[in-house]
C-alpha cells in the first residue's frame, strides 16, 4: 500500500482550507452526499445505519468480534459523556487521566453525574505514564475504571495508551478511551490494546461532517449497562437496545450527516484503511513541521510525542506578531489556522486531517512565510519561556 | 399575504416525498447550503450561530424580548431533556400531560433524571384540558412545573395550550411546552399563551435537516438554571452562557445542518413567516384529509383537533389491507408514509409538513386511490372498534 502522490482535489467555492481538528476540511463528494432526504424509519436508512456500524467495527481489526457499535447524536462531548454515565456504574470510581482540555472536560463531565473519581492533572501536556497510574491504582482500591485520552487534541500529545492500558488491567480495573481525534488514522486494536469501550465522532479522521459520534464497545459491557445512564438521551445501552430490535435509532438521526458518513468510510477503505489513512496524515504532519521549523518557529514537543493528528506551536516572541493578526491574514491566503489552548505561553496550533496531502503542506508553510514577512516580523523564534515550558517533557 | 398555487419545485434524483414529521421534504436550496466546510471557531461560522438565534427569536412575535435562544446539538428529545434537566429544579416537582408517545417520553425522561414528578396520562390521544390541570395543581402543592406538548405527533392532536397556560399560571406554577413538531407553523406568542421555555428542532417546520434542537426560554430562567443540569452535554445555562461570551457553541456544532437551517429560516421568512406557513399546512391537510375521506378512508380525530401538522387515519378493516403493503406501493409511488403509534386500533399517519403543496396532496390521494385498487381493497372504511374509540373523543 503506497501513499497516492497525486494532489487531492481542492476545496470549492474558494473556500480556505480547514486546518483545524474537526469540523475538517471534507471532500465534496461527502458533501454531495446529503443532497437527498431519508425517512428515519424507511428501509433504505435503515439499511445505511447498518453500513455504518459495521464499517465502525471493521476497523476495530483484530478483536472486533466481542465488540458492537452505537453511534449517539449530538457532538463528540455527547457520546464521552454517554460512555461515562453509561460503563461506570453508579457505584464504581474513575481514574481520569488529565493532561489538557479533554481529559479535563471528561473529569467535568464526572462532577455533573455525581460519579466518584480521582483526576491525575498533569498540566498542559505532560503524559500520564503507566508506572503512574499503575501506583494510583495501587494505592485506591475504589477505583475501578480509568478514562484516558488517546490524542489530547489540544496539545496535539499522542499518549501512551499502550502502557495504560497494561496499568489498568495488571492491577484488575477496566479502561475507557476517549479516541475523538485519533480514531481511524491511529489504530486501537482490541488484540493489542485492551479496553471495553472508545469514542469518536462523525468529524474527525473518517473525515465526514458533525453531527454525531459512535461509541465501540465489548458486547458484554453494553449489556450490563442497563440501567446505568444518568440520561435518557445519552443511555448507551438504550440506543443500542434500539437498534438491535428495530435497526433505528432511538431518536431521529441526523440523516444527511449520516449519509454522508457513510461516503466517508468508503473513501477511507478506498484509501487504505487506518494505516493509508495514518501515513498521509503522518505524512502531513512531517512535511509541515519540517516547513515551519525552518522558518524558525518551535512546537511544544518534541518529535518523539508529536501525533499526526494536530501540532502546537509557540507564538514567536517578535514583537509584530499579534495571533489574530496571524490568523486574518493566513485565511485571506485560504487557510484557517487553530488557537493554541496552553495555559503558560502563547500558542496557535496546525491540524494535520482532513482532505489535505503533502502539496497543500507545502503551501501551508509558503503562506506561513509570507505572513511573517507581512507583518515585519524577523525571526519566528519563541520567548525564552517557551523553550523553558518545554524543557519540562525533557526531563 | 396569500399562499402561493405554484407548485413547490419536486424532490430530485427520483427521491420519494416524506410525508412524515421530521425528517421532511426540504428544498433543493436547503440541501445545497451544505456543500461547503465551516470552522466552528471562524467569524463566518459565528455570524451564522448569531443570525440562527436571532431569526428564531422573531419568530415568537410579540413577547420575544424577554427570551432568549440556545441551540443545541442532537436530536429533538436532546433539546426536551435539556429544558427538563435546566428549567426544573432538583427540588420541584413537574406535572407531565401526557397523550401519546412524546407526553410519555417526557415522563421517562424526568424519571432518568430523578426528578419528581406526576403524569395525567390522558392515554393515545384525548387532550388535558385546563380544567383538569386546574384540579390536580389545587390538589397538589409540591407542583412547580406543567410539562406540555403542543402537537403530540404520535397523534396528530393540537393540544390545548392556551387554557393549559392560564390553569398553570393561575395557581403559580410554570410551563415548559415541547412544541417540537409545530413551531414555526401555530403561533406561540409569549404575549398570548405564557410559559417559561419551549423547544424544537431543526427538522420540522422551519424545515431544515436534523441534527440539533434549540431552547426559546425566558432570560430570567436561562439566568436561574446555573446549576440545575444533570448533565454537561445537555446544560442550557452552561451552553447559552459559552454564546454570550464567545459566540461560539460550547461543543462542535453540527456545521453543515446549522448553515442549511440558516436557509431554511430565510425561506421561511421568504414564505411569509409563521402565519404563511401555517396556512400551506393547514390546506395541505385540508385537501389530503377531504380526499382521504372521499376514498372512505376516516380520521381519528373530529376535524376540530386535527392539526395541521400530522393526521392519524384508522387502517381499513377490509382484510386484503395490509399496512406493510401500503406503504411499499405508495413508496413506489414516491410517497414514504408513517406508521400510527395507537395501542388499541391500527392506524397509520401522513404528514403535512416539509416541502410540499396542495397539489402534491392531491397526488398522494391519487396514490392511495390507486394503491387501494391494486391491493384489491373494496372499503377503506375502518373497523368498529376505531369508531367505538373515536366516540371517546366526541364524549
Ligand atoms: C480528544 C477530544 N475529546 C473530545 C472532544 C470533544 O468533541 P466535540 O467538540 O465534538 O464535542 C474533542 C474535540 O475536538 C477531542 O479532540
Ligand atoms: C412533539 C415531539 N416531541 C419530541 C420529539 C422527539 O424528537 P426527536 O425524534 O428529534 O428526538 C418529536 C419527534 O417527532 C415530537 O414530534
Amino acid at each position: 500500500m503506497s501513499v497516492s502522490t497525486d494532489p487531492l482535489e481542492p476545496p470549492r467555492l474558494g473556500e480556505p482550507y480547514l486546518l483545524t481538528p474537526g469540523p475538517l476540511t471534507t471532500s465534496f463528494a461527502v458533501k454531495q452526499a446529503m443532497l437527498r432526504d431519508w425517512g428515519s424509519w424507511d428501509d433504505d436508512f435503515r439499511a445505511m445505519t447498518r453500513e455504518i456500524r459495521r464499517r465502525l467495527l471493521a476497523l476495530l481489526g483484530a478483536g472486533a468480534e466481542a465488540f458492537d457499535c452505537v453511534p449517539m447524536q449530538g457532538s463528540g462531548s455527547f457520546a464521552v459523556e454517554a460512555m461515562l454515565g453509561s460503563f461506570i456504574p453508579r457505584d464504581g470510581k474513575a481514574l481520569v487521566l488529565a493532561n489538557g482540555a479533554y481529559g479535563q472536560r471528561a473529569a467535568q463531565t464526572l462532577r455533573y453525574l455525581g460519579r466518584a473519581h480521582a483526576v491525575l492533572d498533569k498540566g498542559d501536556y505532560l503524559p500520564p505514564r503507566g508506572a503512574e497510574v499503575a501506583q494510583i491504582l495501587a494505592q485506591d482500591p475504589a477505583i475501578t475504571h480509568v478514562v484516558a485520552v488517546h490524542c489530547e487534541t489540544s496539545s496535539g500529545i499522542l499518549n501512551p495508551v499502550a502502557e495504560i492500558s497494561e496499568a489498568a488491567y495488571a492491577a484488575g480495573r477496566k479502561l475507557l478511551i476517549d479516541s475523538m481525534s485519533a480514531f481511524g488514522a491511529i489504530g486501537l486494536e482490541p488484540a493489542q490494546i485492551r479496553y471495553e469501550a472508545m469514542v469518536s465522532s462523525a468529524n474527525k479522521c473518517i473525515e465526514g461532517v458533525p453531527g454525531f459520534g459512535f461509541v465501540l464497545a465489548r458486547k458484554a459491557e453494553i449489556e450490563a449497562a442497563e440501567g446505568n445512564s444518568h440520561s435518557l438521551s445519552l443511555d448507551v445501552h438504550a440506543q443500542w437496545a434500539a437498534l438491535e430490535t428495530t435497526g433505528q435509532w432511538r431518536f431521529t438521526p441526523p440523516t444527511h450527516v449520516a449519509a454522508s458518513f457513510l461516503e466517508a468510510l468508503r473513501a477511507h477503505e478506498a484509501e487504505g484503511g487506518v494505516a493509508a489513512r495514518g501515513a498521509r496524515y503522518a505524512r502531513n504532519r512531517d512535511v509541515m513541521v519540517a516547513g515551519m521549523r525552518q522558518l524558525g518557529f518551535e512546537t511544544l514537543l518534541d518529535s518523539r510525542w508529536l501525533s499526526p493528528i494536530i501540532v502546537t506551536f509557540f507564538c514567536p516572541a517578535d514583537r509584530n506578531f499579534e495571533f489574530s493578526r496571524f490568523y486574518d491574514l493566513m485565511k485571506a491566503k485560504g487557510f484557517i489556522l487553530y488557537p493554541g489552548k496552553l495555559t503558560v505561553v502563547d500558542s496557535f496550533r496546525i491540524g494535520c486531517i482532513g482532505q489535505m496531502d503533502e502539496h497543500v503542506m507545502r503551501r501551508v508553510v509558503a503562506a506561513a512565510k509570507e505572513t511573517l514577512a507581512e507583518m515585519g516580523v524577523a525571526s519566528a523564534a519563541p520567548p525564552a519561556a517557551a523553550l523553558k515550558e518545554r524543557a519540562k517533557l525533557a526531563a
